[in-house]
């Protein structure tokens, strides 16, 4: 059953306090998060970085998963993941989507695309595998 | 620039003169296939087999790309290919959707669903990074 | 527990009985197949296709699994693989390596290179994880 | 042409100043690093996270092609990463080795075992590609 994005939001922020990135929407069977623009301690001419976007893609197919299972999904672990970089991303935030594409009793497995804001391109594509954990 | 699907049809038969699966419809950056139910040599109770469902998803990413270049894209080999089964395909036909996610002068990078006919559930779920020759 | 060399291929003949791929040995977690070059059909200059490269790294995994769980591992079912194909074969056998990584009572995770018969460097590599049905 | 592992010890502090991570050797083709056990900021019970061994086998594998280019890999960026996590990491330090399967003059395939220290059954197994620029 579906949980609002308020209810995942109040998740997410007890299993990662300290993220800067922020879920914008949850609706069934898909997510998206944003990662802001990181203004600080980047060198010149830097912008996210492979591990940042491997991150935050693994983020929000978890959120996607707390958005269909709740809490019940908190200790879920991802068994694989799989990210394909397409382009390199412009200055600016980063949107992440995801979509479940089979959610069994046991394990979900997705897409994740992620975007340079305001660019329809996405600039990495991957496949999540997470398994949920029995009760 | 995009090919009509009767140009890419002629490409494929010359490049698969031999497979049952036909091209149902060709669009920009995308292209659809169908594999009918196989009716002979098949033991009961079997369906699609992997390594079938493998070559669809190859095959249909190819045309995708040949929708995109024509004959420049006939010698494009598969560098990578990525294919999670997600459930078992139903009897009947097998219907293989790719989409072109980047398409580059040497890289096509994309995903192919594959579904059995009629059910809107993904039976299968790849992505597949195909190297296109230079001239 | 590991079975025989002989007692798999019995059970491979079972379930591949027109399979030009034949097993050259099983060892504890690790399987060899050779794919003999067809000298059939193929048109000048063509090597294995990738369709043939994926069905043999399939296979060869199926084998190790049946190597560990004897008749157990019989219907085992490919849940993902992910092939990297890295330099055109050469005309000739093929032979295809396969090791299980982690083996559970449920899964089976595993790696699976492909060799031009004589040459040290995969031609292709790849991921294959199994699904090992319950009794 | 192979490095040093002095000489990639140095790119690599050039690069990536702030890991906590560091090289402990390499050889032609390969790489090894360690993640020390983090005793910090980590909640009861917790080991190291998803995340960390994504960034961890990223970085193992620019290194070994450090160690195979020099300067000239310092520029590579990540094409593809899939990870499989097999088994949930001890407590302790983390080994990584990577072992390039393939290197071209614009391309590397390789692949990244992750171990728990003392544990010879990896935890997490990848294919990783890169990109390296031209001069």
């Amino acid at each position: 059953m579906g949980f609002s994005t308020e209810q995942v939001v109040e998740v997410f922020k007890k299993g990662f306090p300290e993220s800067r990135a922020f879920i914008e929407s949850v609706e069934p069977m898909k997510a998206t998060m944003r990662l802001p623009a990181n203004t600080k301690h980047l060198r010149p001419g830097a912008t996210v970085s492979g591990p940042a976007m491997m991150t935050l893609t693994d983020a929000v197919m978890w959120v996607a998963i707390i958005g269909e299972k709740g809490e019940k999904g908190f200790n879920s672990v991802t068994s694989n993941l799989s990210i394909n970089f397409l382009s390199r991303p412009k200055h600016g935030d980063l949107i992440a989507k995801a979509e479940i594409l089979k959610l069994g009793r046991r394990l979900a497995v997705g897409e994740v695309r992620l975007y340079s804001a305001d660019d329809p391109e996405p600039v990495a594509f991957s496949t999540v595998t997470y398994v949920i954990p029995s009760d």
